[in-house]
């Protein structure tokens, strides 16, 4: 009766959110929930496995429970909706302290508490790896969505943060562990464990209408950029000199003789948004944009033809194939 | 770059079915639909984990798919909810074999289709161990919804089917194989690697009214009466002799010295409906359900307390805790 007793416990620490609309939460066949009038119903599901995606020795428990709930909260916000409904698959060997699984719990639901987003259903099952399967729904009512499939040649090329941080703080996990992190290696590192979604960053970027095409940079600039380029059947480039990279990113990477743009172009599990304006309403998008306190950085633009290309000085390289990121 | 491929060619193969709603399916950061006006929305989500819950020596790769599928149907019909779109998290290592994995997909889509159901999104991930994640959504707009809590003192039990048939099946496979199946061990082991939803008969029992509480039988008989207990607050007593076992569970169970009545009570995975009827109710609703040609058998009635009691003979038992199904 493990299986019925943890459910129980989830159950109980599962909170209703304020004017909920949910009508049966965990404990039924299925969950229940009233869809907002007029709103468009979002869909997303992304999945951790532990060795693949995490590693014990570098994740707290909670944070991979935090992580899993940030990647696709990370989806939802790259459509410009607004995550709600959360419900969460776990696989884990009976073998497993339950105080592990606990913990996973608990961060995967303060985080999604955090955002408004109500837990209400799963699954636990025996696996002999330990995996997280995450299913959110959203909604969308104000605003248009924000697709992958219209950026038009012409457009300009954007991004919302600093890239790079997350790969930079994976490569000092790998080399250091957590202990004795210096204060610009601290940031890096925060990052790759628990990625901030840009939650109020895609709901400006729909609300503002001028958004062409958005995808969330999860498996690096340079292949999420080929990712828009493919749905929007256009080319791209990318400006190297103007990727925004943070300070850390920087001495990490020089401290490796690396350079810290191609942790940028390369590196992926950023999760900042990418997106394309119309050049022609570039100075009115960036005017809402600041008048919101929220930074843009335009990276490059969008081009005729089919294929991304990295300009470099006065070179235009073409993507090296070999770093392009891969989950296998 | 193979997990793009892999992802255009589900994508190629995920059909839209006539009148969609499904504004945008794979390819974004998430999928987007329109609810129904005025319709519920059923989510639910179950895993299938190798070693677990499929072992390769029994199942062939497209039943897999095929199973995971109708374990989420059968969650939306036992709350008397229409499916209509899935999301699929596999996670598999980089030595499988493509075409394992492409025959699970195809069998999970083509079981799908049977019941009008949209493959919108998914997520495929590197794991040491198969898993297959789906998350199902549905819609519920006529009749109530079935739930799990209304169960009364006073109120009839009643089951949609012939209870036993997958344990049976489970332990023919174990015993011999696939091969060489006689004609009544065929039956029972297709139903154990491929279940059939009550996909009519979950819409009926929303339809007719009479319902007060309903679960789908995926934990055994004993185990679902136990939670459709705790959940309405009462007791039950299931009456061993009225319980449905086919000839086929008979002849298995005759073949070991066991009793086909246990498999019903403590097997599992038979995935009909358990159900419950006001008394008082039960002449109008066995005369709806008459009419359409659904058969439902009466094994019992919810009773005060809050314990599940079976009466063989005249004797009345307590559930043996040892037999109670877990995934565990």
């Amino acid at each position: 009766m493990r299986e019925l007793s943890f459910i129980s416990k989830i159950r109980a620490r599962a909170a209703r959110m304020p004017g909920s609309r949910v009508v049966k939460g965990i404990g039924d066949d299925c969950a229940v929930v009233l869809p907002e009038k007029g709103a468009k119903l979002l869909l997303t599901t992304d999945s951790l496995a532990e060795g693949t995606h995490f590693n014990r020795c570098y994740f707290k428990p909670w944070e991979i429970g935090a992580r899993a709930m940030a990647v696709n909260i990370s989806d939802i916000c790259a459509m410009g909706g607004v995550p709600r409904y959360a419900l969460v698959s776990i696989g884990f060997s009976k073998k497993e302290k339950q105080g592990f699984v606990d913990s996973v719990y608990e961060g995967l639901m303060r985080y999604a508490e955090n955002y408004g987003i109500e837990l209400i259903g799963g699954d636990t099952v025996g696996s002999s790896v330990f995996f997280l399967s995450v299913t959110l729904a959203g909604e969308s009512k104000r605003g248009r969505l924000l697709m992958r499939d219209g950026a038009k040649k012409g457009d300009l090329l954007f991004t919302t943060g600093m890239l790079g941080d997350s790969y930079a703080g994976l490569l000092t996990l790998k080399r250091k562990g957590r202990e004795k992190l210096s204060a610009f290696e601290y940031l890096p590192v925060k990052k790759h464990l628990v990625p901030l979604p840009r939650y109020m960053e895609g709901r400006l970027l729909a609300e503002s209408g001028y958004v062409t095409s958005c995808i969330d940079i999860s498996d690096g600039l340079v292949n999420d950029c080929m990712q828009l380029s493919r749905e929007s059947g256009c080319g791209m480039i990318i400006e190297a000199q103007s990727v925004p990279v943070s300070h850390s990113a920087g001495m990490i990477a020089q401290s490796r003789r690396e350079n810290a743009v191609d942790y940028a172009l390369y590196g992926g599990e950023d999760f900042e948004l990418l997106f394309t304006v119309p050049k022609s309403k570039e100075a009115h998008f960036m005017n809402f944009m600041s008048s919101s306190g929220v930074p843009v950085f335009c990276i490059g633009r969008v081009t005729g033809g089919r294929s991304v290309k990295i300009r470099r000085g006065k070179s235009l390289e073409n993507p090296e194939e070999g770093r392009i990121w891969n989950h296998f």
